[in-house]
């Protein structure tokens, strides 16, 4: 426990290195003037700014811990610790000016997602935890969270960042999850996860995810009592096809599902 | 210009007065733990109080004027001034924790929508304008509004709460147009069209919007450069079937688009 308080101290660093640059970029008008111009890309260059300052800090405090990126690849990946990065998670969401997309800070111990923060700085939000438990900053004030019980399907919510995400042969499996629930909704990126976590949604499923998509969203979702894995239910930390439930009676019937169409 | 910055400064007090009732049962857990009792539903609880905070301060300050509102119905619809409120636009978005709703306070002017707000306090936003001029209050920074030029509706971002929104006759004209766009995108209600004013989206497109929907909205986005208009090209002021462009001449491509499909 103090190991992951001194993590999650340190995670806390690295966001506010990257806030400084994802808000310089987010809604810059320097954007729109230059939108046409091949060379220009605002995400591009917040997305590659962004981890190279958290990079910088990890490297200098932690030289000996690998680093997986989005954006610059991979150092000492079989390290006994690798921190995990997604500097934009939802580029869509960040270049459209809504403010649901997030910077990712993840933590690898021995393989297994063990520390997790979500940035999100324009609603000087921060959403972390560490499989036992998690929290939400908001401005100046910190509050534990945890899921909801949801007893059935057709009282759940459920969130996926868009239903182009499944290929062919998992898309029947999603529409038929879809029909049951009482209230889709698309475009949450790792918005939605933070929002299991809170207990304000019950369930998110998506698919292609990479390793960087979701290293740091399992232990907040685990330290808030919801429950993340691949649609076989074994262990998400390494990306592809992901559920996540606030309620784990929840999670046993809708993989069941998911394996069934 | 004076008298719309004396209702602009009105409706600050407005917000003021529905932020803290909409941010008291935002995610707040009491919502949570009830939500299967039938008789209490935390949205409604939290519209009511809204709607009625505001409207005892224009019967306070401007008896004369009239009032529609979502949730209490319209008194003096007919006089020169009429406030028209929907105390949270997006209850979906506020039910499930996402930061995109708003609180919207229109005024017409003799039938015609002049000035509006939109006020979202968990992001500490507010977007007003008065059809010549729109604004941005961020926390304590306040800058004006532009919408963006576009050129093509293959360049063009486009918003919609959902697909769902259009019936049968409708359907096929947005999906034509759903079809042509660079990027569509889900689940924004009123911030869609915050981010028109914002320059951050091209388009959106919704039908069956109600007048308290959309009144607030239209003076933001002409002051900010765009055009809100019906399908048809007419007023938009009474709701229906809505069209909101940052460009105008986009405007009149997509017009085109809805009515030959």
């Amino acid at each position: 426990m103090e190991q992951s308080q001194e993590f999650i101290q340190f995670m806390h660093r690295l966001a506010d290195a990257s806030d400084l640059v994802t808000q310089q970029y987010f809604r810059e008008e320097i954007g729109v003037e230059n939108k046409l111009e091949d060379s220009f890309d605002p995400v591009t260059i917040a997305d590659k700014a962004a981890e190279r300052a958290i990079r910088s800090l990890i490297e200098q405090h932690y030289p000996d811990h690998g680093i997986i990126g989005e954006e610059y690849g991979s150092v000492r990946a079989d390290a006994d610790y690798v921190w995990v990065l997604d500097p934009i998670d939802g580029t869509r969401a960040y270049i459209s000016g809504l403010p649901i997309w997030g910077t990712l800070i993840g933590l690898l111990h021995k393989g297994k997602a063990s520390v997790g923060m979500m940035s999100q700085p324009h609603t000087r939000e921060r959403f972390f935890g560490d499989g036992t438990r998690s929290f939400l900053r908001y401005g100046d004030k910190t509050r534990p969270l945890k899921t909801r019980a949801c007893i059935a399907l057709s009282e759940a919510s459920m969130f996926t960042t868009s239903p182009a995400l499944f290929n062919e042969q998992e898309r029947p499996a999603y529409d038929h999850l879809e029909a049951q629930v009482r209230m889709p909704r698309y475009g949450t990126d790792c918005y939605g996860y933070a929002m299991v976590a809170a207990g304000q949604c019950d369930l998110v499923v998506e698919s292609g995810l990479q390793i960087y998509d979701i290293a740091a969203l399992i232990p907040i979702v685990h330290g808030a009592g919801g429950i993340i894995t691949n649609w076989q239910g074994d262990a998400a930390d390494q990306g592809g096809q992901i559920l996540a439930c606030g309620d784990k009676n929840l999670h046993q019937t809708v993989l069941r599902g998911l394996q069934i169409s």
